[in-house]
C-alpha cells in the first residue's frame, strides 16, 4: 500500500476573489503571497459574467504573468492557483485552475490537498467512457460533478465531494458563481476575507495582508460556500467533526506572517523553539537556525535559554530558475549552493543548530558537515517538531516510509548518520502546546506523520491514490 | 446557417514519425517545414514505448522548443502539430497534439481540418456526462473513440470517424502504435514517406525534403493506416470515392516546393499564371506579384505574355512577433508594414498585379493604393484563381459569405472598390487545367468556394460546427 | 600583407534622420529595412537637442529594441547602425553607433566600410596616450577628430577624414548637428532623402521606401554634409574623382528593391542573368536560382533563353537565432539547414543553376551535391558575376586570396571541385553592361575583386588595417 | 558645491581570482555573493594568458550570464563587478569591468568607490585630446595610467592613483597580471583570500564563503598588490595612515555574514541593537525589525531588553525585475509592495520598530503608517545608527544635504514627520563601541556622514566629481 504513494503528494496554494473590478490583478498579488506553497506553475481563471478566461503556465507567478495579460483578463471574479511538484509527465497540462467548457457554461477548479481514493474513482469513471487530460485529482472531481450531464451547482458539487476521501480545499468558478469547499476534518487551511465589498478566499491569511484585505473567518470543516452577487451562502456536505489542521502547516509549510486558526505561525514556531529548549537544553555558545523556516524557532530557543542567537548560515537569495548550478568539480572544491556557512560566526563554537524537521536526513547531514568544515567545534541538532515516522496521505510531500530516516533508525543512529554531537526532537505534546493556545478556538491538529493517528478513516487510506492536487 | 460559421475555420499542419531514435527532433524539423500552415501554436508528443510525453505552447516552432527540451522527449515515435488561429478564448489549451491519459494507456491526437457536425456531437456527448477542456474538434473525436470505456484501436477509431462529417487529416499516437486517417473525399492533404527504416507522415511533402525523407505515397481518401513496429497496415473506414483535394492548397496555402497528389505547387501556380495570361491579357509594361504566394503565378503570367517580371513589391522578412508595430501616426506618415513598394520599379509604369486570391478585398485595395502612391500609372489586377463566392466548410478560414467581396459585388464594383484600372479572375476551368495535369493520377479538386459545389453532403453542412481543428 | 587581412572586413548599414518628432522610431524602421546588411548588432543614438541617448546590443533589430525603449529615446535627430561580423573578441563593445562623451558635449558615430590605414593610425594614437575600448575603425576616426582637445565640427572632421584611406560612409551626431560623409571614390553607397520637412540618410534607398520617404540624391564622393535646424550645408574634404561604386553591392549585397546610383538592383541583376545567358547558354530543362539573391538573375537568364524558371531550391524562412541546429548525426541522415531541394522539380532534370558569386566554393559544392542527391540529371552552374580573384580592401568580407577558389584554380578545376557538369562566369564587361545603363549618370564601378584594379592607391593598401567597421 | 553631488554616488562590488582553471565561473559565484552591492549591471573579464575576453550587461548576475557563456570565457584569471545605480544616461556603456585594448596589450578595470576630483581630472584629460565613452571614474583612472602611451604596470598605476582623491577599491587585469589597490584611508572594504593555490580578492568575505575560499587578510590602506604566476607582490602608493572603514558598511551595506576588518557584520549589528537598548529603552510589548538589514539589530535590542522579538513585517521575496507593480488605484486600495505588515502580530501592540538608518524619512513614514493601519497601538522608532546629517563623498548614495531629514529637522520634528510615538538614534559613541571591538586590530571607522569629520582632505572635497564608480 505504501508503494502506491510514490512520493507524489503536493502542497499548493489557492486564491479566489468575487466582486472586484481588478479581480485578476488581485489574484496575481494573492498568488504572490502564496508563492512559497508552489513554485512549479501558476494560473488564473477570471469570469467577466459572460465567460471564463484562463492564463496559466509552468514557472513562478512573475514568470507566468506579464502586465499586458491583464488586458484580456477583465472581470469581477477570479480564482488562482500555485502548484508545487517536480516536473512530471503531466508538464504544463497539470497547471491549475483546470478549465472545463460545455455548451451550457464553463467551470474552473483549483485544488490544494490530496484525494486518497482518486485512483479508484478515476478507474470507475474511465470504465464508463470519461477521458482525462491531466493526472490531477481536480479533474476527477470535475467528472464527478458533471457526471451524467448534470449542471454544476451546490447539489452536484456536494454529492461529488461526498464521494472523495482525503484532505482538500477547493475553489470552483462558474460564469456567475464561485464555490469554496473544505474537507470534513479541515486538514488543509482556507480562510475567508473581505476587501471592501468584495469577498476573498485564500489558503493563507498572508495573501489578505498583501492586498490589504481583512480576515473574516476560517472556512469550516465540511463546509461548502456559494458566493455570488447575492452574497455568501453557507451549506455543509459533511457532518461537523473536530477540526484537525495539519501540524506541518505550522512547522514549515505556511508563511510566518500567516495566521492559521487564529494562531500566528511565527509565534507558534517561536514557542516550538521555547518548548524544545525546555525539553532538550544543551551547553553551547550560540543558537543557529536553518533559514528560512527555522529562524523563528531558533530565536525562541535562544530567548528561552539565554544563549545568543547568531546568523551562522546564510541562504543565498539569488538562487532561482536561471541560476547556473555549480558543476560537480566546483562543488567538490567548495562552491556552496543554497546555504553558506558564516565562518566568522561558527569557527571554534559549540552550536545549537535548530531545524524545523528531518525527513530523509540528507539535508541535515550536509548542513552539519558544512558547519564542521567551517570550524564549528560541536553541532547539537535540535528539531522543532517530533520525529516523522509515518507518511502523509493528505497532501504533504514527505516520501514513503522507507525513506523516512526516523521510521527506520533509532535516535542514536540518526545522530551518527547526520554527524551531529547530539540530537533531540520536540515531543508531540510540546508541539501541541506550542500550536494550540486556546483549545476552544483552535480545536485539534493532525499530527499523524508523528504519531500514526490518522484522522481520516482506514478505509480511505486503503484506496490511496496515485494522482494528485 | 452561415451565421454559425463565425470565421473560425482554420488551417493546420500535422506530422508524425515512427521508428527513429530522434523522433522528437525530426518532428521539430518537420514542423519547421510546415510552419506556414500555422503560426499560433506548436506541439510534439513523443512515445518512448512505455509512456507519452508532451511539449507544446503558443508561438512559433522556434519559440516553443529549446534545445534542452529534447532531453526529456526521448522516444522512437512522435506526432506534432502547428496551429493556425486567432488568439481565442481557448488560449494555450487548444494547442495540439491533445493528450489524454487513462489508467490503461494514453492517447495523443493532432488534427488538420474541420468537423462540420462537431457542435451536434459535442452536445450529445455532454448530455451524457463528457467534460471538455478545449474548444477543439479533436477533443470530440477523442471522446467518440473512448466512449463507454472502449480501447483506442482500429475498430474504435473507425467507428468514431464514421460519425464525423467534414474534411480532416488525423495522426493519433499511443504508446505502441500510430494511426493515420484521411477524410472520405481526401479534401485535406496527407502523405506518407520513408526515412531509412522509419515511417513519416506529413501534411506536405516539403517536410520530407527538409529531413531528407523520400515520398512514398499519398494517404487515400477514407483510409486508416496503423503503424507499429510490425510495419504499416492499411484499412478503410469509408467507401472509395473520387478524391477532391482542396484547390486552395494549390492556390495559396501549401508551400511552393510541396507536391500534392504528384503535382508540384509552384509549377501549378506558374500554370495558373499562364492560363490567366491566356484568358485575361492586358497592355502593360511589367508584371508584379504579391509576395510570397503570388510570385510563381506572376512569373507564369510574365513567361506567357513576354512582359518582364519585376520585383515591384517587397515583403519585409523581419516582421514577426517581437516586431514593434508602427503607431497610427507613423503609418499615416507613410511607414510601411508587411509590404513595401519599390518606387524605382513602379514609377510611371503600367503594371499587371498578380495576386492569388481576393477574400474581402481590403488587402488588394491597400496594395493598389500603395502602388499608385509610389507612382504606378496603371494597375491591372489579375487574380490567379476564380472569384470566391462561397464559404469553406472544410477548414480554410475565409470568412462568412457576407464578407466575401465577390459574393456581393459585380466585377465592375470590385474593380472600383479596390481602385484598379482593370480586374480579371482565372476561370474555374483554367484553374482545373493548371492543377490537374493527369486525371488518372490526380482525380479531382474541391473548388466549392468558387463554384458552390460542395463534395460533402448537405446533411453534413446542415449541422455545421462552431468548434474546430 | 595579405595575412593582415584576416577575413575581418565587414558590411554594415547606416541610417540617420534630422528634424522628426519620432526620430528614434523611424531609425528603428530604417534599420529594419537595412537588416540584411548586418545581423550581428544594432543600435540607435538619439539627440533631444540637449543630450545624446543610446540604445544598442548584439542581435537583430527586433531583438535589440522593445517598444518601451522608445519612451527614453525622445528627440528630433537620430542615427542608427546594423553590424555584420562574426562574434569576435569585441563582443557587444563593438556595436555601433559609438558614443563619446566629454564635458563640453557628446558625439556619436556610425560607419560602413573599411579604413585601410587604421592599424597604423591607431598605433600612432596609442603612442601618444589614446586608449581604445573597441577594435573598430570608428573609434580611430573619433580620436582623430578630437585630437588635442579639438571640437567636433566641419573642420576637425574634414581633417580627420583626410588622414584615413579606404572606403567608408559615416554619419556623426552631436546634440545640435548631424554630419554625413562619403569616401573620395564613393565606393560605399549612401543616399539622402526627405520625409516631410525631415532629412533622411541611409545606406540604401529601400529604407526610404519603408518609412515613406522620397529619394533626394546620392551623397557625392568626398562630400561632407552638415545637417542642422538651419538645413543642409555641402562641403568637400577631397577632390572630385569619378565614382567607383562597389559592384558587389549590385551582385549580392544590396536589397533588390534599392536603387544605387539610379540603378535598381533587381533590374541590374536580371540584366546580369540576361548577359550571362548571351555569353554562356547551355542545353537544359529549366533554370533555378539560389535564393534569395540569385532569383532575379535566374529570372533574367530564363527570360533571355526561354527556358522555364523553376523553384527548385527553397530557403527556410524560419532559420534564426533561436533555431535549434541539427546535430551532426541528423545532418548526415539528410536533415537540411538553410536550403532544401524540391525533389518534385529537380528529379530527372537538366538544370541551369544560377548563383550570384563563388567565394570559396564550399557552398556551391554543397548545393550541387544536394541537387544531384535529389535526382538532378545535370547541373550547369552559371555565375552572374566574374570570378573573384582578388581580396576586397573596402569593406566586403570575402576572405584572403588563399581561400578564393578562383584565385587558385582554373575554370576546369573549379567545375570539378564543385561537382558541376559545366560552369561559366559572367564577364567583367557583361557585368558592367548590366549595371551601368547610362554612363553620364552612373560613372564607374569598383570591380577590383574581379580585375585587381583597385581605385584607392597602393600606398593606402600597403598599410592595410586589422581593425574594422 | 553640494549641488554638484547630484545623488550619483554608488556602491558596487568587485571580485578577482588568479590561478584557477574555472576563473570565470568562480567569479560568477563570487558576484552572486556580492549581488546585494549592485543590482544594476554585472560583468566579467577573463584572461587566458594571451588575451582578455569580456561578458557584461545590465541586469542581475543571473540575467547577465547563461551557462553557455562560460565556454568562451576560458582562462585562469578573471575580475568581475556588480554595479549599483539608477538607469542613467550611460546605459550599458557604464557596466564594468571596462576593457581597453591597445596594440601592445589590453587592460580591464573594476572599481568600487568614488573619485572626488574625477570631474577636474577628466576636464584636463579632454583638453589634451582624450575621448571618453562612459561617465565612469574608472575610465578616468585608465586614461591616467596610459597617459602619454605608458604601459600598465606598478609604476604607472601608482602614479595614477596618487593623482586621484577619494575612496576606492580597484582590481585591474592584464593578460599576465592582476593589480589590486585600496584608497589611502581604507574607506572601502577589500579582502584577499586563497582557494587552493589560487588567489582571490573580493569586496566582502561572504564571496569567499560561497566559493569555499579561506580569508587571508585585508588589503591595507594605500596598498597596491600585484598578482601573477610568480605570486603576490606588495607595494604602497601612499603613506600609511589609520584605517577609516566606512561605518555604513556595517550599518546596512554589507551582508551580515561578511567580516570587515575581522568584525562580523551580523554581530556588530546585534551589538548596535544592544547599545541602542541601553541608550533608548522604552516600555513596549515587542520588538520588530525592518527586513532584511535591521533584523540583527532588532534581535540585539530584544535580547538586551528582554522584550520578545516578533516578525511583524514581512519582505516579499518575489519582488523583482519582472514583478508587475500595482497600479496607483490598487495601492490606494491597500495592495502592498515590498513590505507587508503581519496584522496578527501588530494588532493592539506597543511596538519598538528597529531600522538601520533614516535618510530622507519617506520610507520610515510609510512603515509607521502601515503598522498603525494594521492595528499597532504605539510605534516607537529606534534607529541603530546616529542621525545622518552630512553627505557622503566616498561612494554611498545618500542624497544631498537638502534631502537629509536629520540635517534639516530636530528630533521632535522628525518624530512628527514620520508619525512615530517616539524616536531615538544610536549615539556615535555607541556605534563605535558596537563596531570596534579591538582597537589594535580594527583601527578606526569613517563616520563622517554622522559627525561631519571627513577623513579625506577638504581640498579633495572642493573638487568633487559628477562622475562615478
Amino acid at each position: 500500500m505504501l508503494a502506491e504513494l510514490k512520493g507524489i503528494n503536493e502542497e499548493c496554494g489557492i486564491f479566489g476573489i468575487w466582486g472586484h473590478d481588478k479581480a485578476a490583478e488581485l489574484t496575481y498579488y494573492g498568488l504572490h503571497a502564496l508563492q512559497h506553497r508552489g513554485q512549479e506553475g501558476a494560473g488564473v481563471v477570471v469570469s467577466d459574467g459572460d465567460k471564463l478566461k484562463v492564463h496559466k503556465d509552468v514557472g513562478l507567478v512573475n514568470d507566468v504573468f506579464k502586465d499586458a495579460d491583464f488586458n484580456r483578463l477583465s472581470g469581477q471574479a477570479a480564482i488562482g492557483h500555485v502548484r508545487y511538484g517536480t516536473q512530471g509527465e503531466g508538464g504544463s497540462d497539470n497547471v491549475q485552475p483546470l478549465l472545463f467548457r460545455s455548451q451550457n457554461g464553463s467551470m474552473a477548479l483549483a485544488h490544494n490537498g490530496n484525494i486518497m481514493n482518486a485512483y479508484k474513482l478515476r478507474g470507475e469513471l474511465e470504465a464508463e467512457g470519461s477521458i482525462f487530460q491531466t493526472t490531477s485529482d481536480t479533474e476527477v472531481l470535475a467528472h464527478l460533478i458533471r457526471k451524467n450531464g448534470r449542471e454544476t451547482n451546490e447539489l452536484s458539487i456536494s454529492e461529488a465531494l461526498q464521494q472523495v476521501v482525503g484532505a482538500y480545499a477547493y475553489v470552483i468558478l462558474k460564469e456567475d458563481k464561485m464555490y469554496v469547499a473544505l474537507d470534513p476534518r479541515g486538514i488543509r487551511p482556507l480562510s475567508i476575507g473581505r476587501l471592501g465589498s468584495a469577498y476573498v478566499v485564500a489558503s493563507e491569511t498572508c495573501a489578505f495582508d498583501l492586498i490589504g484585505a481583512t480576515f473574516e473567518r476560517e472556512v469550516l470543516p465540511g463546509e461548502l460556500i456559494t458566493i455570488s452577487d447575492e452574497g455568501m451562502e453557507f451549506t455543509r456536505f459533511a457532518l461537523r467533526e473536530q477540526r484537525k489542521m495539519c501540524a506541518m502547516e505550522y512547522v514549515y509549510l505556511s508563511r510566518p506572517d500567516s495566521n492559521l486558526n487564529h494562531v500566528n505561525v511565527h509565534a507558534s514556531r517561536k514557542r516550538m523553539g521555547m518548548e524544545l529548549a525546555k525539553e532538550a537544553a544543551v551547553e553551547a555558545d550560540c543558537v543557529i537556525g536553518v533559514p528560512d523556516s527555522s529562524i523563528s524557532s531558533a530565536i525562541g530557543y535562544a530567548e528561552e535559554t539565554g544563549l545568543p542567537y547568531e546568523m551562522g548560515i546564510i541562504k543565498n537569495r539569488y538562487v532561482g530558475r536561471t541560476f547556473i548550478q555549480p558543476s560537480q568539480e566546483l562543488r567538490e572544491q567548495g562552491v556552496k549552493m543554497k546555504l553558506s556557512p558564516v565562518r566568522g560566526i561558527v569557527e571554534g563554537q559549540r552550536i545549537v543548530l535548530i531545524d524545523d524537521s528531518i525527513v530523509r536526513g540528507t539535508t541535515s547531514k550536509r548542513i552539519v558537515r558544512m558547519l564542521k568544515e567551517a570550524g564549528a567545534k560541536e553541532v547539537h541538532v535540535r528539531i522543532a517538531s517530533p520525529s516523522i515516522e509515518n507518511p502523509c496521505y493528505y497532501g504533504i510531500d514527505m516520501s514513503t516510509r522507507e525513506e523516512l530516516i526516523a521510521a527506520n533508525n533509532s535516535l542514536e543512529e540518526i545522530c551518527e548518520i547526520i554527524g551531529a554531537d547530539s540530537i533531540a526532537y520536540l515531543s508531540a505534546d510540546g508541539l501541541e502546546r506550542a500550536i494550540v493556545k486556546d483549545k476552544t478556538i483552535h480545536q485539534g491538529i493532525c499530527n499523524a506523520c508523528f504519531t500514526g493517528k490518522y484522522p481520516v478513516t482506514e478505509e480511505g487510506r486503503a484506496t490511496i491514490s496515485y494522482v494528485k492536487c
